[in-house]
């Protein structure tokens, strides 16, 4: 696959998340300080809203599709306009196109440019589908013997998160407060958190809704696209409360995300298959196609005012259960799904030290620290660290990437319920 | 506490949900096929869409709080606006009210119509706060020595369910598929649910938003009111699936929610204390007043076409948490709470065998079978048993109630995957 041209130049270098292969969907505010729709395209951001409130671009018989600067009603419509969009947008951003000049002012600069949550998230949840990862975590918090839970290579494991905890890439993130109990503790304590941790993952945006159960085909079909996430986790509070009906507040300060969707489309070039299973899958959860996607990624941390150290590298194929899976596991039990819901994939680490995507498994539990460029260490994550996921695909000479998926710790609260509203 | 009367006959009898204390919210479907939101009063239902539609009925200055048939636009306007219009209605409807006449146009009567969702849950939570239930269920998935996890008396275990899943009184509950592992399998396999469950459960739905951690009083503040809750179980699932991340998809089939939300006004007459303290609570938990509420509850089961067996009895005055603390533990970490969220009390069982809330706990996990009026037992649901709960505190010569929360099973679908849209 090699990249294609188009008339605005910055989309054209190696080096841009952003060239005509990938047209992600982005929310922006406008000059005008209102929520507008756009796709990027190199440096810029062509304004989608503005596009169909001047009457150039229509999705079918629809109007103010893009009207409130949120894709969810665009997900509603279904794959088909997916594609036609895409078509469109296309023709209208390709090299060559003799219309481009009239384009221009509906062009937005991304640098100093503010992104805002791509869709409503209607309910979110994550998964646990890194082999790596689980085997990592389950030692640390198990012990080697019950590392890999029984039900791991026959089932996709989720659990519900926080949909209203889901911010975009740039929002700070308060270090959180909550019920902790060390090991040689006989009492837990309230107090900020200590532990305080990163997951990378990758997003999958569910753009279709399903009222029984779907097969993983159907499930990859109501797949909209891809966006890249951090699972801000809170390891002591995790420690203390997981037992026995799974993650609660310690999952729920935030979940931040890409600001741009990648669509399904512009990584069907990437796909690649689930590792070899270990154990048969169930019927059910057989997948006809490659669902999985070579996506490389990395983690950013920067201490505040200093230089950023690349601190995780991996690849999104190293995971064992694809999204597809994970939806049609989903709908099992006929749970409905909904336009708008978001599954994480789950930490992705590798089988390298290097290649694990949280703290807590770099550190192994905080007794390795990890050493930055700057000199210092980490065991987890300190006031004013700000964390950066980065992705891409890589084609012939392009990538498809997902934009910086970043966020700042911010000191925890003095006093937690003096800002209670 | 005694009887308020009203002009309504019907609600001035002792064996009414519905007297004057009530006035409970719920959402039905109108003679002209739209929903409406509605007061339970005996009986009846007052119309108060076509009453806001007709002038009769504002809420300060704004329009169309009722217009969508749902309650959740009056929720979001907050306690002052909750009090004022039960002060206005109660006014309407009480004995003497000269004006009566006048209201006789808009109501409709209970029998015959259809109940609707009365708010759009936002996210649904469900806790694990009966140590009886806690301890049963402990001793049946993990043994007597770890019946009761280490953090249980000291926090409020809950874990996010699904939303979508949560359906109004009246709705069939189809038997779900899903993952199963019986204890002498070496695999699962993917087969119709053999051990389908209720979950007897109290709701509370916030009706304030929060953006960081509350108080327990804050948090009760936040309560816009309560229904009766049935959290159908899949325990075959639940079984395989729940380690180490939580109940999923055997919780994920349907939440049944009784029609009528009684609000906290009603319920205030009720307040009692949570039980004595076993493990001192962490401040942040600690009840400035009672916040848990005397109210009588009972579990009906009725096999296809035959007489209803009442299988349990028990008191939701037998919780060790309020929902006031569940809330304030759920805001700990700054997850938002939006209004809408739902929170589940979690399995309301009592210390006696038949104050137990799920044939989970009743059957001791199937080995000792439920003996019904009609001569038939019961160790799980079996297809077309309608499961109906019915709630009430009680004051004297009068009873506030929910109306019954009912559901039927339907049997599995043949193929779970024929239905897929």
């Amino acid at each position: 696959m090699s990249l294609i041209k188009s008339w605005v130049e910055t989309a054209n270098t190696p080096d841009t998340d952003f060239p005509l292969n990938n047209l992600p969907y982005g929310a922006f505010l406008s000059e005008e300080g209102e929520a507008h729709c756009g796709v990027a395209i190199g440096d810029m951001i062509l304004d989608v809203t503005a596009l169909e409130e001047a009457g150039i671009l229509q999705i079918e018989d629809e109007d103010e599709v893009f009207f409130f600067g949120d894709w969810t009603d665009f997900m509603a419509l279904g794959p088909k306009v997916w594609a036609a969009f895409r078509t469109e947008v296309t023709a209208l951003l390709a090299d060559g196109n003799e219309d481009a000049e009239g384009l221009v002012p509906f062009m937005v600069p991304q640098v100093g440019t503010q992104m805002l949550m791509p869709f409503a998230v209607s309910e979110y949840t994550d998964f646990y589908a890194s082999k790596h990862h689980a085997t990592n975590v389950g030692t640390m918090f198990r012990g080697p013997e019950n590392a890999l839970p029984p039900n791991w290579l026959s089932m996709p494991i989720g659990y519900n998160g926080r949909a209203s905890s889901v911010v975009v890439s740039g929002t700070p993130v308060r270090r959180p407060w909550g019920q902790l109990k060390g090991p040689n503790d006989d009492l837990p304590r309230f107090a900020p958190c200590a532990r305080f941790d990163l997951e990378l993952e990758m997003g999958a945006i569910v753009g279709q809704p399903s009222d029984g159960p779907v097969t993983v085909q159907k499930a990859d079909e109501m797949i909209f696209g891809y966006v890249l996430l951090n699972d801000w986790s809170a390891r002591d509070i995790q420690a203390w409360e997981y037992q026995p009906l799974g993650p609660f507040q310690s999952k729920a300060t935030a979940t931040t995300i890409s600001p741009w969707i990648v669509p399904k489309a512009a990584l069907e070039p990437f796909r690649t298959t689930t590792p070899d299973r270990e154990r048969p899958l169930l019927d059910y959860l057989k997948e006809p196609a490659p669902m999985l996607y070579d996506i490389e990624l990395e983690v950013g941390l920067a201490p505040e005012g200093k230089a950023e150290t690349v601190i995780s590298r991996t690849n999104y194929a190293a995971m064992y259960y694809s999204s597809a899976q994970q939806l049609a596991h989903h709908t099992t039990s006929g749970c409905p799904m909904r336009v708008g819901d978001l599954l994480g994939s789950g930490t992705i680490s590798g089988p390298e030290k290097h290649q694990r995507g949280a703290l807590l498994e770099l550190s192994w539990g905080g007794k390795e620290p990890v050493t930055l460029d700057t000199g210092e260490t980490r065991t987890f994550l300190e006031d004013g660290d700000t964390l950066t996921l980065r992705g891409a695909a890589k084609g012939d000479g392009f990538r498809v990437g997902f934009g910086e998926c970043t966020g700042q710790v911010l000191p925890a609260l003095d006093d937690p319920f003096g800002g209670a509203k």
